[in-house]
């Protein structure tokens, strides 16, 4: 029933820029469009697909009065985006004319498109997966070209063929598996274990790689988390407004000025960053304050990058204490530490504060700035995009899982797999090994949409906006 | 200069809706999508006008790099909205990707156009003049049926080929009296003169007319005003409130509460109004009430329709003297008065009130309501639909003048041509007679743009969006 009807929507905002267009698809689109349309070119039900007719919307139970003058394009079923008969009208901005359009449309017996339908029917039909439609929503929202990039190369489905590839090496061992349990009695073994443990050691391995992908796919997508932590007073929130090139923060000389994190984003050769800002990391008797340096401590878990900002003006020994706590605080596989020795324009400890990091342990990653006057921020800038590139390189393959649905996903696969991989080293009978792997192509399947629910797609879909 | 160069710009707004439309219009078009659009039909080049390519936006300097996947429109010169070579290029609705689509356009030789540019260029190569080229912005900006039903029309055309008819009587005319000039010294009379009279009557008759239309072609456009006036504490802005449906004026039972005109747009059957609430009209001692009264009586003169509100509670005479008042200042040939006897829930003097008003003269269009319980109101929304019905059944061919330029030239025009006929009346010579009629020529010309100036372009063209 769901896609028997014929449903429109307008694919762009009625009333904002020079043009409206309204979409049409499903089986009756051009019978329904050449009730109103009139063109000197003739009907859409006559003209050829990927052709474009120039005429006008009327009204047929008004005497055929104008409501505008438009251009129709005509893609014919399955050369179209949703995959069936579709037509999109051209009408000039205005909505009082697009909602008298599709008002005549749904008298003709269209039906407004719940948000996403389109994108649904293009993937019910076979056009894309979901991967791909999740894509098309990422492209949408993308702010930065490394996300963009991530988006357009999951949209054209490199990622989806990856994980097809997967699936195929993890359907043929399932199969084996299977195959002698039709033969169970008579206690055949078909596949080599020891090539069968091979096949799924590499599959299980390739998707732990997908789903660590995530960390740093999300951080491209979403904007990589840059943390910045020191002593009060340190100049935290002048480095953000520097960074950020306006009063964000509050900036004052009273210890403890910033008690909620302060977040901003900002984008370094094409690369988004998120800096968050956090409170000062001392010991504090006031309560609210206490509560800030307490989410500085979580932020700090959630950070991809953090700065430590040290006080030039200050002793090298507060400055080691601060190292000494965060070295134990910072996960060295995922996370990577730059210190920033600030306030180097009052040029006092600068140089001593440089040795006590040397000795402390860290070799690269420590720079001089002055967030004041703004001396050595572009080489900051330039470690931060550095760093995120050295990232993106050590991928082989340019695929990050972006998504936190296909995360979740491939973490359920490959709990999937590693209980497949022990059962198999335990001698465990082949029906229930082969129970653990079609868990695991279930979870693999739901990704691309292989395997779906109504309630799956209704979730994915609803997000997107209506005439998409 | 102007027209030579290849032009594009969003003709949707980027980032919201589904899909984003850049339009690229001038000689290079084709040349310059064709540098960064891939598809496995061709290039734009090759491929026929009015026909849609599906393929992909690539960055040629980034190693064909991806952009997005799109469908490109092809319009040949002159089929086309510009009468130019043009493409439109449909992408997905991100800032991020019509930015980069923008941006690689203008690297290969495009110019982000100007507000309005592509239906400047449209008017320059003749595909409308500059009355059908307004009449586009006003089919944007209609926000109610009838509104629409007028712009519709003039996008048509039927106005200016009304216009271009009483040109051409004019030309034929002012031709015959330049003829006798270049035989000025023979002392022939080529034109019969009363024949020429009555022709130049008849075109001054014909401007006249469309130059009144304006008062209520304005209505329509803008909204029909409608002003509601009486004592204090009648219950105006409760009236107001329950027309429009929501509580808009403040209302409470202290006298005078009312000290700003409210105004309040709504839509009856197809046609707007602009209800407008004034202060309590009466003798005031607090100066900011007087001003209130003062502004009152101004917007009294600015109302198509006039509604009088009387207190079914208090006495007739008080009723009376607000009609006396009323009736000196509304201006019968072009205002309509409707006198509404309102609190009629509480019955008290209603049937004595209706009789003064009666017997005042007014015989149609009074109402008994109670604003506060809705009784009559929908009668007086039929009353209110009659009369501007009525006055646009008075138009005999449907065509009203809704735009203020228009308005001024047609008044020039009317000026000079009662100068001709005078002129002609007083016997002055044909070359005095012959320069009015060109001056008249002249101001009517504007109004398609047979006689325009960059300026006056400039002016009408920059107040559309970028895109349009």
């Amino acid at each position: 029933m769901y896609l028997h009807d014929t449903i429109c929507a307008p694919a762009t905002v009625p009333g904002t820029g020079a043009i409206t267009v309204i979409r049409v698809s499903g089986p009756e689109s051009f019978a329904l469009v050449d009730r109103i349309f009139r063109s000197s070119r003739g009907r859409l039900s006559d003209a050829a697909g990927h052709t474009v007719l120039h005429g006008t919307v009327v009204d047929p139970s008004d005497g055929e009065a104008m409501i505008d003058e438009v251009l129709v394009s005509v893609f014919r079923a399955p050369h179209s985006y949703t995959g069936e008969d579709s037509a999109e009208i051209s009408c000039h901005a205005s909505a009082y004319v697009a909602m008298h359009v599709l008002n005549l449309l749904c008298i003709g017996g269209a039906r407004m498109a719940e948000p996403g339908e389109f994108t649904r029917r293009a993937f019910v039909n076979g056009k894309m997966d979901l991967a791909q439609a999740e894509a098309v929503a990422d492209v949408i929202s993308s702010t930065s070209s490394a996300a963009h990039r991530l988006a357009v190369s999951q949209m054209k489905g490199g990622y989806s063929q990856e994980l097809a590839r997967i699936r195929e090496a993890l359907v043929e061992v399932t199969s084996l598996l299977e195959l002698e349990l039709d033969f169970s009695e008579e206690d055949v073994e078909f596949a080599d274990r020891s090539h069968l443990r091979s096949l799924l050691a590499s599959a299980s391995g390739r998707i732990r790689q997908l789903s660590d992908s995530f960390r740093l796919g999300n951080a491209i997508k979403c904007g990589v988390p840059v943390v910045i932590v020191g002593a009060p007073n340190t100049g935290k929130s002048t480095l953000l407004n520097a960074l950020v090139g306006e009063e964000r923060a509050i900036v004052s000389d009273i210890a403890g000025t910033t008690r909620d994190s302060i977040e901003e984003q900002l984008v370094l050769d094409g690369i988004s960053f998120r800096f968050i800002d956090t409170a000062g990391l001392r010991s504090s008797n006031d309560q609210i304050e206490s509560k800030g340096i307490e989410r500085a401590m979580k932020m700090l878990a959630t950070a991809d990058i953090v700065l430590a900002l040290v006080d030039a003006t200050r002793s090298p020994a507060e400055a080691g204490r601060l190292l000494t706590e965060l070295l134990s605080r910072v996960d060295d596989s995922s996370q990577q530490l730059v210190v920033l020795v600030n306030k180097m324009d009052l040029n006092k400890n600068v140089n001593d504060i440089n040795k006590m990091v040397s000795d402390s342990g860290i070799q690269r990653n420590v720079l001089n700035i002055s967030a004041l006057s703004g001396e050595g921020l572009d080489a900051l800038r330039h470690t931060l995009v550095r760093l995120v590139q050295g990232r993106l390189s050590g991928t082989s393959d340019h695929i990050l899982v972006t998504n936190a649905r296909h995360h979740e996903a491939l973490r359920l696969t490959a709990h999937d797999l590693d209980a497949a991989l022990s059962a198999l080293d335990a001698g465990i009978p082949s029906d229930l090994v082969a129970q653990d792997l079609r868990s695991a192509l279930h979870h693999l399947g739901t990704i691309t949409g292989a395997v779906t629910t109504d309630e799956v797609l209704g979730e994915i879909f609803g997000r997107f906006c209506i005439g998409k």
